[in-house]
């Protein structure tokens, strides 16, 4: 007699295993709609207390891998490498980095999914160049690549549904955050994407879904093994996400600062997170052929000889999109209300609720709050002090841009409370807390 | 802003507590259809993880008795008290313990669920009589507790219906083991029957739904805690189902165990459990006038005097039950089928899995494996042998009944499983392991 679901809900419940052969079955079920929400939410919630062992994950990861089509870029030239980041505020690594290493001559084959949250995701951050397609056919992708070796696009809607069903569920759930669910989720989408290498930015602190170092040490270790067991080299680099990375949150503020970025112009921490993101790409793609030492300088070298600029134009204009703006962001405009959030107390700015500052972005207008919301492209946040910054009393810490009065005095309610100043200057924390090889 | 339910169910996964406003809100929510099942079992899920403090507890008891429907027997003179059991294989003590304490005076108005699982509830057991009803009205059921001063009937569908809905779901999401769950099903269905005082008889081993004594305990002591706080005098029981009670195991089969229990010929267990229940409920009935003792010692009388047997009879008579099968139990007849179970081993029998046997019972017919499934009232098993019973090889532990060829084959075959003999006599175990009152 067969197992019923109902049971190996209980057997995981319980802290038991599930098999290969039980899993696989599970997603193909859960996908074909003959498991019903209210048992695969029950199974979600029992799996964010006990867990998944490796052979679990693994089973679960190419299960849903396996649940729709995979991109086959085998045609492609060169070694492809794709990029992912668990999610962050302010985080506009992928507009930076990936031209860098485009420009270094790797291949960028990215498939991205769209921002659900407080913060627009990088389709959403691209789509606010006038003209941005970023709805391209499998053909228009694979033509783009090969033309400019790199090519963001929106992710094909059947590539790992059973990934898109379950986010879903997990998202009113309450089954987020669950490392293993989240390590599933990624891997699977990645291995579907067909890249040769992926390279994972996990992030980690106050603005991340994981906010413990060791949590996010935890994950990046299990989506390193995935990888590895797919036969995938993956890297993944744990980024400290305790405050908002740059100065700008919100999608034309956030292109603006990475075209800045590739001017050489970019606010430190976006500098020096892109260096290390692209330089890792650049080392992946070498494969044993260049040091990251080397691979790192091509980096900046990319930058500085205009070439990494050159790649994000090259880019932009053959999706589409109006190249001009890059040259000159001013062209995006400023939303029609603008607010400041000042310091109520002098002192240092010890700590910023991450988060919190994403929330308000998202309140202007910057996120997509239901899949139907649409996006204020000009909404969003310039930070002008950020953790560690001295600041009087009533000084500005932050301009708020929105396009809706009320939105932005909501926002700006909600800003005042993420911060926390006090007496002493709080010690610098490192930016880049560690690098994970496939199978560490 | 309001939190979303969802934002309740983090807050439930991540330990910490639902206030009595968000508990109330969430099952009147839940039980007009507001929250969807699959957040709910997310919700269940959690609470199985995180457990429920005693004001959450009470809050939801309270919240599941107020969705319906509540019955009022303050008309009703003299006192009433209600018994449930959460449960166990070959458990017929409401049959016996109910008459005895009728025939001492107290008033036993019982609305009781059906079985759904491997065995018949109480109403399936005395639907096997012949005639019987358990589909009483409200005015019926009123009529005859104030005519013969007890009766058992079916649970009117307007109890409680929340936590129908709930068990619903729980039974089919791998939720049911869970202590404050099973504390708020049971409290809130005692409480909206109306009853004065209330006895508990809570199960503890392998037959039961919570295994362990301390489960039980902390089960028991829960219950009698929420009976406090509404007012009504509880008492629970904690009793031993590490084995069968007494030797019949199915509908018609338990109540021809319990019509000879009432003729003092039942098996010593069934006595002795039936004598400490119904001396509990003439104690509770008492109100402080007579001792524990001599609650027993009544209880011991009417069965001696015959008036115990009388008032089943007398109940039976007044629900339309034909009374000669309690006098000739003969006249049930004997299934079709029969099998024997016999030892494969010589040696004492050192343990049963009493829930095994319980299934084995549900595979021969006797209990119900969906809601619309139909209960064969012949069908069960009579054991022979019970644990510390020393065996031959070959020599008969039990005897199988069944009106279904292939359903006596698959249990015959679970039943052998479900025995572990060995060379030495096991330690006898209690029968009765706590009596826990309100607020201990």
């Amino acid at each position: 007699m067969g197992k019923r679901f109902v049971d190996l809900i209980q057997w995981k419940k319980d802290g038991k295993q599930l098999s290969d052969r039980e899993i696989k079955q599970m997603i193909m079920d859960y996908t074909q709609g003959r498991i019903p929400d209210y048992q695969m939410s029950a199974m979600l919630m029992a799996i964010c207390f006990q867990g998944m062992s490796d052979e679990e994950l693994t089973a679960m990861t190419m299960a849903m891998k396996d649940s729709g089509k995979t991109v086959d870029l085998s045609d492609i030239k060169g070694v492809t490498v794709d990029k992912h980041s668990t999610g962050g505020v302010g985080d506009k690594t992928t507009l930076v980095a990936g031209p860098i290493a485009a420009a270094a001559g790797v291949t960028i084959a990215k498939m991205s999914g769209r921002g659900l949250g407080f913060t627009g995701g990088t389709i959403d951050k691209l789509e606010s160049i006038p003209g941005f397609r970023t709805d391209l056919t499998n053909e228009e992708f694979f033509r783009n690549i090969q033309k400019t070796g790199i090519c963001i696009t929106g992710q094909s809607g059947d590539l790992a549904p059973a990934d898109k069903l379950l986010y879903a569920l997990r998202d009113v759930t309450a089954t987020v955050e669950s490392i293993p669910l989240i390590a599933a989720s990624v891997m699977s989408k990645k291995l579907a994407a067909g890249c040769d290498k992926i390279l994972l930015e996990v992030t980690t602190g106050s603005g991340a879904l994981v906010k413990t170092k060791e949590g996010s040490a935890e994950l990046a270790k299990r989506m390193t093994a995935i990888g590895k067991l797919a036969g995938k080299e993956t890297t993944a680099i744990i980024t400290n996400m305790n405050e908002p990375l740059g100065y700008a949150v919100g999608n034309s503020l956030e292109v603006s600062e990475a075209a800045a970025a590739l001017k050489g112009e970019g606010p430190d921490d976006v500098m020096e997170l892109c260096y290390t993101l692209a330089g890792e790409m650049i080392y992946m793609a070498g494969g044993g052929k260049v040091s990251s030492a080397e691979a790192r300088k091509t980096a900046e070298q990319k930058v500085n000889d205009g070439s990494a600029l050159n790649k994000l134009k090259e880019m932009t204009a053959a999706q589409g999109g109006d190249v001009s703006y890059i040259d000159n962001t001013e062209q995006f405009g400023e939303a029609a209300f603008q607010g400041e959030v000042t310091a109520p107390q002098s002192g240092y700015i010890i700590r910023m609720n991450t988060s919190g500052i994403g929330a308000a972005s998202g309140m202007l207008g910057a996120g997509r709050m239901t899949k139907e919301s649409s996006i204020d492209f000009q909404a969003g946040i310039v930070l002008t002090k950020k953790t560690g910054d001295y600041v009087e009393k009533g000084e500005r810490t932050a301009v708020l841009y929105a396009n809706n009065k009320e939105r932005m005095e909501s926002a700006k309610a909600h800003m005042e409370k993420q911060y926390l100043i006090g007496g002493s200057k709080p010690e610098k924390e490192y930016l880049i807390l560690d690098r994970i090889l496939s199978g560490d």
